[in-house]
């Protein structure tokens, strides 16, 4: 009664790994800041929940596999503002943008196939192929070049003929950057020239700062059809809960392959389609709102960081993330010291350790990744505990 | 740009495919009446959308990827009334039972391991291994046997050093066959003999009919630690649209290497959770009340079924489906004529044909599989629908 060695092998979130000890110190009395997951505090816009306490069927109903017409005309119509045209039959709803991703690996890789993925990475792209025996090939970007990509030969090296994709999110989770139009460009002409997917996270769009614009890969011309973009209700409309992604791609033949895979888990929560669609209609002063409220958190964090002797930060330009080098040695260990150790007035903050996010074995062990999370009061304290306990750990 | 060969190689869902035919005739006006999908039209009992109305958090976070505790402690609660004690770390929440297999699929099987399941099975079954590089072993079961299981050695001929488990739906989708406890030690025998595990999908437990009553694998002694139970809100509480499934194993390691594969995906719709923590304390005076109204269907259906020249079916014991023998040589031609061609006053009646539901070429090519989801007057009048369809068919 061995257990697969898929399963075995796989890594434990990094993420949720340390949430039990941050649960016990909770009950033990402490006040914990969770820095350390992409849950935004900000409320979930009212549309939602109006949308399933007016549902007035007497029976909750199976959706269709594909997704509620609602929704995915919903969805189509946030594309279409900035041009980008999705027919009815180019839309897949999934629990999640996880499940989307899942969906995407297994259609476009047989085991043994590899995706290339900019490190560092949402970590949970390793649960994801891991999981379906399809490996993930590190494109590694550096603190100190902002996590842009390297050269088109850097890239090029990696390939080989089992490379499928190219998969990444913009703007990106954990470094908070978002791709420059070169950068996107030099990713089109990889994919046409070795023949790859371009699977392109697009969960963080909207958090784009400084003026900047995140642009979605659907408006990079001539590789329409290699394309593969991934959707969220999660960050954008703050309904992490909600577990409503989609998966939007001019691939007909792909979208029909991948709704083989839909229909075998027959469908999506209805209720929170219905909700969901209303999500899609919010207009661009929502948008706005939402992430003129992160960039003030934002500054929050890195002018901080800033101030602490030993940091390493670039400032991020989207997404609600960024990764830290931090003085220290290792910093899981200072994440645990942290939550168990250390408090001001019965508070303390917890953080992501970044080793997690790489897949290069030996980097990433002295960062961190910081979700700025909470509203601009809750920040500032927590980057106050944060300069105290860092302060504390290194006498 | 080649899509992978497990996505190419798996089936459409026969349940699924035939569904744009009748969405098209019922844009023209005809009346389908659907047995061919196991949507009960019974109402969702009012505590779901109570519960989720009454949900008062201003932003739908994130659960925890086991589980909402309050879901998982009434899960526990409903085992524990027929005396199957699961402690909390030995349940895991997914979405639908459809997750809870596929996840099960991926901890026990590395690619090119074997599951062995008796046919005809639920058709989703291929779903659920094929995306993950997993073969089934068919143990075929036939009409004239009531698809109860064949002998021990029959089934032991089937396992190689590949086999890791032995799965089968309790009471069967399509069969609606109810294992005996002699087959139940049967199958717990062979399980200890050839080290695998169980994996008993018991959604549709309760509806048993004829006084029967559907047992648990989890009573069964001496295969706790192989035994898996797949459990599912969608049949028996009428909430298919729900999405909540669950894993329950008293083997705590695979319980915590499955936790991997739900903490990638973080977690399982928040507000559906909420809903479903309530049906699982529904009394036994409702699982009652539900049985009568199937056995009634099962009743209608099946008399209709006797009086017709030419079909072959065994009275069904449980859930709400069976398996009938058309006198016609191909069902699925069929099932198409009488949604394409044929009506009783602008009325049809939509089934599935049975073949998908085999995994052994030639099987069940005659067969269709009907679902008893209709109210009694519905299910007169679309059986009567059937009889005429058949005449005029074969004259």
């Amino acid at each position: 009664m061995e257990l697969s060695k898929r399963v075995l092998e796989m890594q434990e979130s990094p993420v949720r790994k340390l949430v039990p000890i941050a649960t016990r110190v909770k009950k033990q009395g402490k006040k914990v800041f969770h820095l350390n997951i992409g849950q935004p505090d900000i409320e979930t816009p009212k549309v939602f929940m109006e949308a399933i306490n007016n549902y007035d069927s007497k029976v909750i109903n199976y959706s269709f596999s594909q997704g509620e017409p609602k929704l995915i005309n919903s969805i189509r119509a946030y594309f279409k503002r900035d041009g980008i045209i999705f027919d009815e039959d180019e839309v897949l709803i999934t629990n999640g943008g996880s499940e989307a991703l899942t969906f995407t690996t297994i259609a476009i890789c047989d085991p043994g196939d590899e995706i290339l993925v900019p490190e560092p990475f949402y970590t949970n792209y390793n649960g994801f192929t891991g999981g379906v025996n399809v490996n993930i090939k590190p494109i590694t970007t550096l603190a100190q070049d902002g996590f842009h990509l390297p050269s088109k030969s850097e890239i090029i090296k990696l390939i080989t003929p089992k490379t499928k994709a190219i998969l990444f999110s913009n703007p990106g989770n954990p470094t908070g950057t978002i791709l420059r139009l070169d950068e996107m460009e030099m990713i089109a002409e990889i994919a046409k020239e070795f023949d790859l997917f371009i699977i392109s996270d697009e969960v963080y769009r909207g958090f784009a700062f400084d003026g900047l614009k995140g642009i979605s890969m659907g408006s990079i011309k001539g590789v329409e059809d290699r394309t593969i973009i991934i959707e969220s209700v999660s960050k954008r409309y703050s309904a992490c809960g909600a577990r409503i992604g989609s998966i939007q791609s001019k691939n007909k033949k792909l979208i029909k392959n991948i709704l083989k895979l839909c229909q075998a888990r027959l469908c999506v929560a209805t209720l929170e389609q219905v909700g969901a669609a209303e999500l899609y209609k919010l207009d661009d002063e929502y948008t706005a709102m939402i992430k003129d409220e992160y960039q003030k958190r934002r500054d929050i964090v890195y002018s901080t960081l800033q101030k602490i002797p030993g940091i390493v930060c670039e400032k991020p330009s989207g997404a609600f993330y960024l990764v830290a080098k931090l003085p220290v040695e290792d910093a899981e260990e200072f994440v645990i010291w942290m939550l168990e150790e250390f408090d001001v007035d019965g508070e303390t903050v917890m953080l992501s350790p970044a080793e997690g996010f790489y897949a290069t074995e030996g980097l990433g062990k002295d960062e961190v990744r910081i979700a700025y999370v909470l509203n601009t009061d809750a920040m500032i304290r927590a980057m106050y505990i944060l300069e105290k306990g860092l302060e504390k750990y290194n006498s």
